[in-house]
């Protein structure tokens, strides 16, 4: 396939990015391990998000809600412990990233009942004593201002709960209680920070995510509730197979997920008192299963480039569930690859997603191009630069963009690759016999298979024009900068390419 | 072009791998920049040399000769100041590698004259005074003794002076005056240290190097000279042109620099009492002069890979000059590529020749095939691993290497290719403009196209076959592992291959 | 009191200094966490330990025993899972420290019974089937062997169970019960690792010790099993009492508890099978309580520096339970300092214990004189070091100890000094109003006042004599080293000190 | 001695604290030494300051004026090279350094004369040609522009030349030639950066500096020439004697050093244009002489303490010469202490000195209290803190500093405490007897004698009180933070105090 791309001056599109805005993680306990937090590091080298979400603050293992040994063959209440929340959130405020937070599970010790999910087991049963929900909610908040400062935590949004439409999440998916839980955990958000946002429902799946939200919304309005914003999920995955513990399911196109967005933000709009309130989108990805090979590919990559090319016209964030791989919800990660969710494989192999965001967060400027494969933005500094892509979902074929540009003199262009040949880790690993350790021979070869491949050209004319070719999933990066200066004295570049 | 190799279980091979031994660096003052280590840090963690040999140990930056003012309007002798020294050397042994000493220049404060050579003004002249150069050079070693012990120190090879041949590095090229100075030094080492090997004579340039290398060991044999190595230094470059301060000139061929090797083999092995012994190339590269663009070209990356298939068949160890570009012989460095010897560039910007060491300094093991594109090696763990290459000299011809290997099963292949389209960070600056000062995103586009392109491949059969495609200048590393272990059960990297 | 040491030539002194053997640490699986691996990088620069050992090898979080849903409601074997391991044992050898094996506790899903300790829930039950825990094991140590070679694992040294004579440890603390988990256990070790050193009972306090250990040496004896080492933990703790969850005891002394390993060693050398057999002391510690405030104070460093001069005459080694204070058995540390086991508390703050084994691990050459108060070694420079302490337990004086050396002409005394008034952040952080969350203020106090004061005196004369001040609960180190060199010309350090 | 002073809530007192925003180096070539840059890294860990000031920008070693052979015998200027600027500015912005630019030496090719100064041979002559000058500065101060920003480099101030009073400085300290200088400088560097703070003379010396600066005034003036500062020198040091290399001598009082600026202060008020025109201290120190034991001492530290306290009156920045010991003017340095200036010695070693900017950088908040031995701050947080300091020029006399503090309730004092006793490497370094190469040991001890003594104490009452003890040179940082928070539950201090 061929496209012709003629940008002029006046050239002008619409692109709203908020593509760094969050990213996903596992249970924040797990952001104590040092491979997740060197997995953060690369990721925010790399994309540099702003805000992080993830499940557990109120888990056992973040040991917030302390109990101690009565000594009567008991447990009692032994006071709130912020040693491995400090700890957690020094972490993330060096790495410059801020919890966006969520309100969730529920600790053992005060909940009406004992249903858990996960490997990891998360309580996900509603409060015995609203009180007791309320105050650890007041009491970890004035913690962390006390610790890190009004002016500082008042920034971090904060989500009431986890998808409680799923019964798993929260016992029979009881949306009454789940709208009592909202009622006395707003107001206590707002009691310690006034100007936090706070908001809900935190919704997924299709069916029954319309009714959940415009039932929050009419509960909130009804009774006069804070709300700042509406959250839900967004997954991509059809009906799935499952081979031993793998999932496999072919995905929705990115219209498909679009209309789902835009069909939320017209609900929310419908209502006068909440027109054009923020839509956060806590969690997307394609599969919403952390063993599903997907999620390692290239067409994963792709994928995630139409999305993050459109959810901003109707999403103020779009989380990507999780940005690594240290993630426990089905279990420890049997191998390097396995399908699970992040965009970084343990020990800290990069996998083609991760380039999509590297892409897509370094795109600021004045956009003037955008269509199905590629966005365009002009550069304050008189550059462009553009990603492009091939979703190959029902065809296999090459896509060649043929761009005009409206520069003139010497331009150079740089492009980086990612495609199914040239940046392809789990290929690679399949082809190793897709062991289960890795030798460090193996590692590293890994590590510089998860690199793009770089390409560039030296461009002059009165208009610029070059072409890109998208292989098969192909995700490229390109910039055209003008060339400044001159070469230096004698220097003579093509002598040796011409002799030898 | 079209090759055809068969391994069977019998094939053997010559093979002497000794391009680890030894790299070449700047005057050792430089050793002191930031950027000089982490160029340095950075070649031993891609090539891991054992020992590094410069000039400059005796010039006033190093300050080891120290003077101060007499308070008479002049200067006097005021100690040995090794604080420096001792922050250079601790440098080296931090990072694994050890000195292969040079004596040379002489402080200005005991020269019998002027000369100096290079933008740094290294005095080229004898002493004036004998005693005291040998007092300099035995307090030196003294020292180092002292320092890191005895046992530490005896395993660094000591050469006497540089290119004394050349009448810049020795005034007139005066070799009486150095066989005196060799008289005087030899024993001064092997007082201090009766088992450091001490050698000479550090000859460079095709004409005068026979007749100097055998005066040199007749001399030593008739005054019964302390003498263990013999040391020289080769070059390929033809005649050169020049414009403004850069150097043009073709390359000689690989068997003409092989044969120069082997001549002064001959000659050393012509002495009953030398026969045998070690022939070091302390100084080897493909131009010598600094500022020419070959050293930052594919095309020297895979004439670097023909001499070190072949040079250790006559000689101990062929010494790179120099590892990095740190380096002010012709002045600073005007721009990241300006034709320095390095193998990295300002900045750490990887050049094609890293490579080459690279993938050599790895290839251990049993050599079963050598030819003038490619060697092989059979590894302790049953795998194979090689290295390929095509050096375009006079024809441009890509080349096919088919081989098969006496292996059968799952097998695992995994290349890394370094060639002029995917990995030639020149061709990307020349794109850029030739920038003399690097943006970030410039630089990080540049060391990211200093990366080889990884490919690998799954082969299975009862002998493995698989062809190896060399384009214009190509470095290819290639390794065969057998493929262990079993699949995941579920796990089906194929799905996705197939669905999407 | 004053005490007058005279060291002379002749002077020799029996002193085994094993303490650099081994350390403990809590649960495999918080090696993962990042402070942990950043506390155990400070050990090892501090002190330098060659082997680890800690608990939970085969718990839950470590994953190895793997299940995953049978989508039938229940859970089956999901094949062994190393990704935990190879990352923890990779962090291990990373910093130069090596596993000392314990095998256990049992994987829930092979356990015959429900039974778990601590707040991390071990399941301290025998296997079911007694296979299903010989295939976990064998798999295991296979794993281990393929990943980090034969010659590398055979030097771990391997014990069976935890303290199976406590009720909480082991079931009922059932003596058969664990003799037929070591029948079953030694040979299958054996089985993988013919020359690692299997051994146990791992037995822990007063009481039962003695006859488990006979019962132990008995059974292999009689069955002919393999053994290569016996194993016992010791405890200083008198009977405690309780405040909240914090435990005080008064403890025994010094004397007591070598009194304790002889009977030990007695017991081992009374089979002449096993005469002369080692003797691992695999946990050791002042109280046996992690939340117990002694740990912190400097009373424990000088009771530890006590043991470690004596215990060296009858143990291969003695670990020290634990290095640093990312320990959980108890529940979640609530504050920097709350008594836990660690030399290192979290944040990185050492505690004066941490000097103990800094000064010990260090003390290595021919010792020449031990008393209650001191060890010194002459080292093979010519120079001497010893560490000196003061142990208050009955009394509160300070103790002058004043040496003798058979050392002439000038000499550089060096002394780092642990006591109650400059080096215990203990105190500092009670004087800071015992903050559970520390700003960033406060920490670097901290961790600055867990530093030894530095003094040092040039000595001069025919010997050498000095005074060694040891206030209460003092540790100190000191240093003798012969002067070398000249002053440098000029240089007058006395002309500040009298003029200004 | 002994001093009451009684803070009240109304008590006040002026204290301009200018300490941290610039400080000296050596030449800038320097700072491309690793050495250097770990020296400059901590110095920014501890003390952070903002701008940085050295000689030696158009010298030789940093190429800006680049020349190369022109082939016929001669050399020729082949474009300027910011190479090297650039590596150095790029590595101080990473430390949150900015240059405060020194407009100097004369590049040799361009100068009308070939006096040098120093060991590294700066030219002190004024140029052969203006334009070349001018020209170089132009495209200096462009070439930063393009490469950081016109925002980033507006906020660096711009001094022209060093010292031309002095006739080493500027050839035969020709007054109508530095005016000349100035009158085609000042508006150069306003010709690229309008807003750039340009400013001069740069003198040092009691002698000459009042008619230097009235002169250089009224120059400017009358050409209504660009000045934004003035800037001077102002060293402690009385005549001195000399032994060997080293200097000594006696050093003025802090009252004789503070008339001296409030001189120069009345000079510049005194013209109308210029009054109250900042009044930049661009070096200061006790000894000018880098050979000058002074610098090592605890004596140093506290004079500078004294400055600090009071240049802030008159002066807009004082800028201590020099932060760290790599530095040549005088030659390389022979032993670890030297005299050196720096407040770092070579190898990481912290001075007394280095304590004093950390302490008084760090001394933020409203002034409460100023006299000869202690300046008091009340900080934000409603907590105090000061800095304190015994000077010991003519007697020696330890002091008592009674200090009552407005505040009630439970009070935490922390106190670092540098004096000659517990934080004084110099001492230490001698009674090791002045070892000119360090071993590990005797390195980290001194690192370690580098390091204050902590003490702390817990106070409570209606008004807190408290004395602080100040020894011979001593120099005390002490908080008193009001106490949070209550014990943990059980938790009891006491206990092990009280029992063993």
């Amino acid at each position: 396939m061929e496209k012709h791309i003629h940008i002029t001056p006046e050239s002008k599109a619409t692109f709203h990015n908020n593509a760094d805005f969050c990213v996903g993680t596992g249970r924040m306990g797990l952001a104590m391990q040092e491979e997740y937090q060197k997995q953060l590091a690369l990721a925010q080298e790399l994309a540099g998000f702003r805000y992080i979400r993830g499940h557990g603050l109120f888990c056992e293992d973040m040991s917030i809600y302390q109990t101690a040994p009565d000594f009567k063959g008991g447990w009692k209440f032994a006071g709130y412990n912020f040693t491995y929340l400090d700890r957690v959130v020094d972490s993330y405020l060096e790495k410059g990233i801020r919890p966006f937070i969520e309100l969730g599970f529920m600790p053992g010790a005060i909940a009406s009942g004992t249903q858990t999910i996960f490997y990891w087991k998360g309580n996900t049963t509603p409060p015995a004593k609203d009180e007791d929900w309320v105050n650890l909610v007041k009491a970890t908040l004035n913690h962390l201002v006390e610790r890190y400062g009004y002016e500082e935590v008042v920034t971090w949004p904060c989500e009431v709960w986890n998808e409680p439409n799923l019964p798993g999440f929260w016992e029979n998916a009881d949306k009454e209680k789940y709208l009592h839980l909202y009622e006395i955990t707003a107001p206590a958000v707002k009691e310690v920070l006034p100007e936090m946002k706070v908001g809900g429902p935190a919704v997924c799946g299709g069916e029954t995510t319309p009714d959940w939200i415009r039932d929050f919304l009419t509960f909130c309005r009804d009774k006069k509730l804070p709300l700042d914003m509406v959250t839900r999920h967004l997954y991509m995955g059809n009906t799935p197979e499952r081979k031993g513990r793998y999932m496999y399911h072919t995905m929705r196109t990115v219209d498909s997920i679009i209309e789902e967005a835009e069909g939320t933000r017209a609900i929310i709009d419908s209502f006068p008192e909440y027109k054009g309130m923020e839509l956060h989108i806590t969690e997307f990805n394609t599969s919403y299963n952390p063993f599903c090979p997907i999620h390692d590919t290239n067409l994963n990559a792709v994928l995630t480039a139409g999305l993050l090319s459109r959810l901003g016209d109707t999403c103020a964030s779009y989380s990507y569930w999780t940005f690594g791989d240290v993630f426990e919800e089905g279990g420890v990660p049997p191998r390097p690859f396995h399908g699970g969710f992040g965009m970084i494989a343990n020990q800290l192999i990069i996998k083609p997603t991760m380039w999509t965001f590297a892409f897509f967060n370094n795109l600021k400027g004045e956009p003037v191009y955008r269509d199905d494969n590629m966005v365009l933005v002009r550069r304050k500094d008189g550059s462009y630069q553009g990603v492009a892509w091939n979703i190959c979902q029902e065809n296999r074929d090459a896509i060649t963009l043929n761009v005009t540009l409206p520069l003139s003199g010497k331009q150079s262009l740089m492009q980086r690759i990612v495609d199914e040949e040239c940046c392809n880790p789990l290929k690679a690993w399949h082809e190793m016999g897709e062991p289960a350790s890795l030798t460090k021979e193996q590692l590293q070869f890994l590590k510089d298979a998860g690199q793009p491949l770089c390409k560039t050209a030296l461009l002059e004319g009165e208009e610029i024009s070059f072409a890109l070719e998208l292989k098969q999933n192909a995700l490229v990066q390109f910039t055209v900068n003008p060339v400044k200066g001159e070469p230096d004295e004698g220097y003579d570049y093509q002598w040796y390419v011409e002799h030898a």
